[in-house]
């Protein structure tokens, strides 16, 4: 699969364990109208810091990126480490350092091992040639199970375009960026500004529509490379094809979204959470978020129990307003409470019998207005434990 | 263990599995103060809703309480079966209907079993001659492994008095009462006014300051009577023996919560966190709760991993202020971050040998003001889930 006038490359830099591709880059051959979103968390990694200044110009080229260290809590020398991995690459690549992104994904609070990441960069750059964005969704993986690649092709202006996304899970997901990397490359023409936008509200609907554990990361990053080979007049609102392009992008950052889900540390299933009928969507996210971040709801869906009490009590607890009496309950198309109460008859059979799926949804209708939200979340697991209670080890 | 002018009883009525005391009574031979906090989830189980008014009098006699059944979404039938369980209670005990509190614990969303429970209210008031506070504090436990009483003496105007509590966890414990039940009884006279102050100080200071699991729940009560049986002056704040009904009152609940905590489902740590330095009380709670509610950090905590890196993050997505580079962090007095960044030396080897305990502190410093918060947590194990994913099987 080839993305007009990018070039991808990934190595062996000793970063995680051998024998695994543990740094990569994605180099676009012209300046590319970059949109980007970073973790809410105080506590910002420094390639975090570094990008959000950089991407504010608009435009970048290059974005080079290591898994096994996050660079994060690493104080004044974790922010040379990032700028001179940057500076390195930016000089191999013949660009300006400020069009370089750089990103961090594994242990906190330990400093880069920059000999090794040094001794990475030369063959980083040389082998662009060679390399495709599939490596470098390789490199990126830290307890990811599998890489995670969605492209869509489209048409723009008679031109043919194509859009690419890579992304890295599995634990710490949470909306507003958790420990999640996306990068999405295009090479249709796309103005700036409504890049942005389209690129934020896409987020919303999908890494932001996601949670696995309930906690964000330090390092967080989406990042959106568009660099116009395709050669289609820059697109924005009023173009032709604009619908297209944001739907395509829709799917490519939702797909991504769930992929992370899936993958999700020790996760053995993928439930959908609806709410409607909230006051407000953002009630309904509220009620959702609360139902897909319960420990106590998630190991019911590990134990395959059709426990629609304790999801009742997370919509209770979510700060969205809820009148009992009228709420409604269905896991997949079985409704399980009516007016707040059972619904009685053969639905803690048929309940259960949609708790043994490996896919479900469970719909909430709070019937208080037009309010709905979707999100997306995994059962909580031994392995889920097993997995974070051994990590550094 | 006599309290004055108080008797307890405790049955098996079967609702939970044969052989285990599932029905409670507390009753105060005559009317007493009482103060109570319920639950903050806007699902709230018929009995929190009943109780909620009766406590508005300031004045009860009797808590009726069953494990077993929540009696939680269980709709108007629910909010029947509980005010008929407070009337036969008030008819076996000669009082008035308003006088008796019912409290619920236990599966949500299915019926209570009233045949056998109406069958267990005889017996029940019959019993109240033999029974004591220890045995009620068995009939209220659930998934708790061991029972939880604490009682101590003090003295106020001449006259001596006991202050006894108990209470349940295990699961759905988070601050604003989760799935948490507390009854407090004391035969000091005290004024109903000052009461309720008094144990809402000591409430936020125990009972809202300890967490399993994040989850609140829809049936948390803590309820205090104060029968005056002891004969003292009613004590105020002006009293003399005040404050020290105060601590005393403190130590009762500190002590209940801490053992919630301990007996927290799948346990295998107990964890106080302190965030210091704070910009104001609030912002040292919040991340505080933040750190202690992490299932990323509380899996460490299993894996006995000195993993600080996680707990910093969790500070910085709690919404508290943070200046990363002024904050430090300690295990007990081991100190692993200085200025944001890992302390080094022999920090990680000290630092894993305290989370090798069963028992540690996790201290955070953030420099940025006064403001402080002790809040206590469990780690996450494989038994939490196990217990979890099986519950109502």
């Amino acid at each position: 699969m080839e993305i007009k006038g990018f070039q991808f490359s990934a190595v062996e830099a000793a970063i995680k364990k051998p024998g695994r591709l543990d740094l990569a880059l994605i180099f676009s051959e012209t300046p590319a109208a970059v949109a980007a979103v970073y973790t809410t968390n105080k506590v910002k990694a420094a390639p975090v810091l570094i990008d959000q200044e950089r991407t504010q110009s608009g435009v970048c080229q290059a974005i080079v990126v290591n898994s096994g260290n996050a660079n994060a809590c690493t104080g004044p020398r974790g922010m040379d480490d990032a700028l001179e991995t940057t500076r390195l690459v930016a000089e191999g690549l013949g660009i300006p350092d400020e069009t370089v992104l750089v990103s961090s994904t594994g242990v906190i609070g330990v400093p880069l091992p920059m000999e090794r990441l040094r001794a990475g960069i030369r063959p980083l750059v040389d082998g662009l040639s060679g390399g495709t964005l599939e490596d470098v969704s390789r490199a990126i993986m830290t307890t990811d199970t599998f890489p995670k690649l969605e492209t869509r092709c489209g048409m723009a202006g008679g031109k043919e375009y194509t859009i690419a996304g890579i992304a890295k899970g599995a634990g710490m997901i949470m909306p507003n960026m958790a420990t999640m990397l996306a990068f999405i490359v295009t090479d249709a023409a796309v103005e700036p500004e409504w890049l942005r936008t389209a690129f934020a509200v896409g987020i919303e609907r999908s890494f932001n529509a996601i949670t696995v554990d309930g906690d964000t990361s330090t390092n967080d990053s989406a990042i959106l490379l568009a660099n116009g080979a395709a050669g289609n007049t820059p697109l924005n609102g009023a173009a032709d094809g604009a619908a297209d392009f944001v739907r395509l992008l829709d799917e490519v950052l939702l797909s991504l979204a769930k992929l992370i889900v899936r993958d999700g540390e020790g996760a053995t299933k993928f439930v959908e959470v609806t709410v409607r009928g909230a006051r407000s969507d953002a009630d309904a996210k509220r009620a959702a978020m609360a139902v897909a971040n319960s420990c106590l709801v998630k190991t019911a869906f590990f134990g395959q129990d059709a426990n629609w009490g304790r999801i009742f009590a997370a919509v209770g607890y979510s700060g969205a307003d809820v009148e009992q009496e009228r709420a409604e309950l269905f896991f997949d198309d079985v409704p399980m409470v009516k007016n707040g109460v059972f619904a009685g008859g053969d639905a803690e059979a048929r309940g259960s019998e949609v708790l043994r799926k490996k896919d479900f949804s469970v719909v909430i209708d709070l019937h208080l207005g037009g309010g709905t939200a979707t999100v997306y979340t995994s059962d909580l697991s031994y392995d889920y434990v097993k997995i974070n209670a051994d990590y550094r080890t």
